[in-house]
């Protein structure tokens, strides 16, 4: 089988990068086009040095025409907002997308625009675009157009979460979820507040009670489980580029809290037992576990009356940009762990 | 007047260090003695390197008599099971004593012999040894022989939580605490999951449902404000040298949650009016703006149904030698600020 | 004596938040006015959150009558080329000022303009402004209006150099400069490349062979022996706030490699025996024995043929803003050590 | 073509972790044996939590014989000294040795004993067994049965050094080579010096003048080209997990500087023109842009009158297990880039 053509819009970031990380190496995909607002012609190692010895790529004006006649699929790394109508085009152009930014994760028009604050480019495709997480979406990824690759933290929220719930192992209300993540979560852009002095040595919590994060969570839980759920999301920022930790506060239904952690642990371990990257272990993750990987680490405790359920991604790779890889095998029937090792 | 005499015991870790990096500069305070197991007669800068040009003094084998002889007061920063033996033969040879250990924390034996896996060698003192939080105990702390200098992580969640609680602005159960902590609280001895690279661009839970912290929190809270909490504490390890971020997640009683954040934020305000180092701050706190300093920094916000507390503070300074000093400025009579700006 | 009334012009960077640190505890200091081009109005612990709680100082406009009349001495911390002209107006309403900038370091006016790149606003003033590193210009200091505070890597390297050249212990040429750097030396304006994930688990060479402070080097060696020497300067980023280490690389005039490095201890050692701050020890010296303090470590070995020199300093404070106060210190008759343990 | 089965001989350090991420997704390899002395039975991800979901491996016993019968090479990542009689013993057994150990790298028992301060078990070995760097040694390499795999420092300087020496671009006298590296170069056994808190927010040089990887230098870069050259080497420690920059001083032989620089960059870049890891580019490298890479990337300026040659390497990657990788791919006459990408 000849290779998947692969576009990248808007290079510059932190997404696009490790995207590139991910698919130079894969060995059933050529990246044919970058593109970026700002840096047209430039070769792209210019703008990320780490890139120099590994490919010849030059960032180039977009333009959807010319992207969907050479690319197979094209993953739109631009923001929320942005993001949309430059996916429209392409869809419409005729190229497959994968969108990294929350345009079409939500279903639903009105909680959009409340918690993005900006008039949605396509509302006719909300609801009809797979949430990009084949472990409960994989036959609508198949077929899709166009897939919203998931949020970071929701992804380590979702995936402990969602299982429990659908076993009626735990209650659907007074979720605790308490997230930290590195640094990059927040972009290459140039900002006071994200230069090494600002956040070196220092932990904060930021966006409590209003971080967009959390309605994505509640909505994907339900979309899968057909439960309602009630939780709060915080997160934090902590000093490392990579990662995120997230701490789930969970009340059992079952009355005796040791049952509870045995069956929660045999249920996260049965819904996952197909997937390679996700490891139901017993040790507590940390981080560091999965850094710079696709894989995931779930565990589980119980404290007080809670169960607490922890689990561990790399942000920028199963929380982003080898989430987009999978999609991709999933999209174009490759063998799921393709380049994903 | 003339100085206070300090000792120290147990001068090769962190929490010793950081005591003398605050007391060497307190201008009513002369470090006459300093002691150590393992390190008789070197110069204690040979120990800690950053104290080259700052004392002169050396480390000498442990004598209760002799320090007694010497010393107004004795910091002990023993670790606990170790510190309360050394800490009665101190007392009982005429020193006053602050204890860095949780051997005297606690009221209750049975809780202290449950979560430690010691027997007591005072029993006959639990109850008696006033909490060194002088912002709640100052009277009991300026008559005590003995002082039992709080836990770090502690001092992070009974600052928030007590006046609350106190105030019935918030329910006492279902308080959900998720402490963040730079490395420092693990101590200096040679463990592989301190080294560098283990902890290094990882974030980690530890000891859920079973840190000593958490029974600490309960029962401090109940003998400030009469009221027993139901709390769950988890810890967890950041990247960082210094600070601990604790992230308070509590049912407010008032139905109106913006009420709640306001009456809250006025609470905290009034309850910490005269105490110069703890600020109830409108954004949002992180261990960075604390850093190698006393202060304190809470602010709250309201998330879901919930308010939830965000506290930040100094883990080896406010959450223990700085405390220490706070502690001994009491114990003496001098200025509460003398030697913590 | 009253205190000491001190303003700040350039208060959002770096070094006025370090210069804030050490002046608000300054026992013979009030700070009593800040400005900043952007900010007026605002309190200052809005900028720098971690001033909250010390300090209720709020950022006014730049007016230089005003704070003529109100202090006693002004701390210029504004960029080089911009520093010069607001420099000069206080001067002339009346105030002494301390310079950080780089604008009067230097004696002459073709060195500066070719190596800084902008015409000079005050030349007829270069070569009169004292250095301001009181271990050698002590004298000028106390009866200067203005002083040039050093530059942070020429601190680190002209402290260990200069007592080794005036003994004629080493070569005047071919002397090797490898400093290491954290990150604050950047300053706080957002830049993509000092944001904590370009920076964080990287070190790097930069602005080999045309960074600016090898010149203040060469001169200011010269100035303070006689001797004219040649060096190479070569700067490094590493992933840490603050702290300059520097690795100067000697040739020893004495044959014997072992005889050079025990004179060259003793000179250093006496060069420095009354500066209570500068230590000459046996340990090779680290950034994190002097973080946060304005003490000097330096240590010397032979390797080969060469005296390899080893000096560590932090940054912010003996690199630039306890520097200040130790020459405000010297220029209002105060004790030498005053506010800076 | 059926796998190659490999074996790892010392299996709880980085080293050994390290070339497990990279052996695991190599296509043509199946790791089938790893041992401990200490944590026999034990399943790998016990002691490398981040293997978890990626390896069943469990830690065996070292037996030579059972070893060499099912391994067609072996790495051993003990330390130096006692790699070399576990070596033999393979040998003798009949399997291929990669060893990432000192043993076997000088071909001088005399320099061997002296800077090692051990008795060498296998001296009649010394000068028969080929430096793995296959830039230079390559059809030595492919017969061999043992090869020494490089020291991580050693990397980051002969391969700038060599072919500007071989080139006769640079004097071969007076060469300072200051490196900077992260803390996984120090091993992973529980000692303080290399405690998050210790190490984190410091940078500090030790080994001057003693460090046993000057030897490693000089020896091969006379290897490579036949001249003997006498360098200095000083090594530093930085607060990263990963990377090695070495900042290099050498004298050139040509008056003109810029040609100098010109000359150097084509030379490196002619030498590398076919080592597809090794970019000579135009930016300063930073350890950043080669972290967790095979990459190398060198660069070169001029300063006063040197020329300063900066090469960034991962020390666990091209500097110690990578560089394994890439020799058994050599050995075994596979694709040279197989697995290292």
């Amino acid at each position: 089988m000849s290779s998947l053509t692969v576009g990248i819009v808007g290079a510059t970031g932190y997404t696009a990068l490790e995207a590139l990380r991910w698919l130079i190496p894969h060995p059933q995909v050529d990246v044919v086009a970058i593109t970026s607002r700002g840096d047209s012609g430039q070769p792209i190692s210019s703008i990320h040095p780490s890139l120099a010895g590994k490919t010849e790529l030059a960032v180039e004006k977009f333009d959807a025409t010319s992207m969907a006649g050479r690319c197979d699929v094209v993953l739109s790394c631009l923001p929320h907002g942005a993001s949309a109508a430059t996916v429209r085009e392409l869809v419409e152009a005729g190229t497959r997308v994968i969108d990294f930014s929350a345009d079409f994760r939500l279903a639903d028009l009105e909680t959009y625009e409340n918690w993005y604050g900006v008039k949605h480019p396509w509302p006719e495709m909300l609801g009809k675009v797979p949430y990009g997480m084949p472990e409960f979406f994989e036959s609508e990824i198949t077929e899709a157009k166009l897939v919203a690759n998931p949020g970071c933290y929701p992804t380590s929220a979702i995936l402990p979460i969602a299982p429990l719930v659908e076993a009626s192992i735990v209650k659907t209300e007074d979720i605790i979820i308490d997230s930290k993540t590195g640094v990059s979560g927040a972009g290459r852009s140039a900002k006071v507040g994200m230069l090494f002095c600002e956040v070196n040595e220092s932990t904060a919590a930021y966006g409590i009670g209003v971080h967009r994060h959390g309605p994505e969570i509640n909505e994907l839980v339900e979309r899968i489980t057909g439960d309602s759920i009630q939780s709060i999301f915080t997160p934090h920022l902590t000093p490392m580029n990579r990662g995120i930790l997230s701490t789930i506060y969970l009340k059992p239904s079952i009355v005796d809290l040791k049952d509870a952690v045995g069956e929660s642990m045999a249920t996260l371990t049965k819904a996952y037992q197909n997937q390679p990257f996700i490891s139901v272990v017993e040790h507590l993750p940390a981080t560091g576990h999965v850094r710079g990987t696709h894989h995931v680490q779930i565990s589980l405790r119980s404290s007080g009356n809670r169960l607490v359920a922890v689990c561990a991604i790399d942000n920028l790779a199963k929380g982003a940009s080898s989430a987009a890889v999978q999609n991709l095998n999933v999209m174009f029937g490759l063998p799921a762990t393709l380049g994903l090792n």
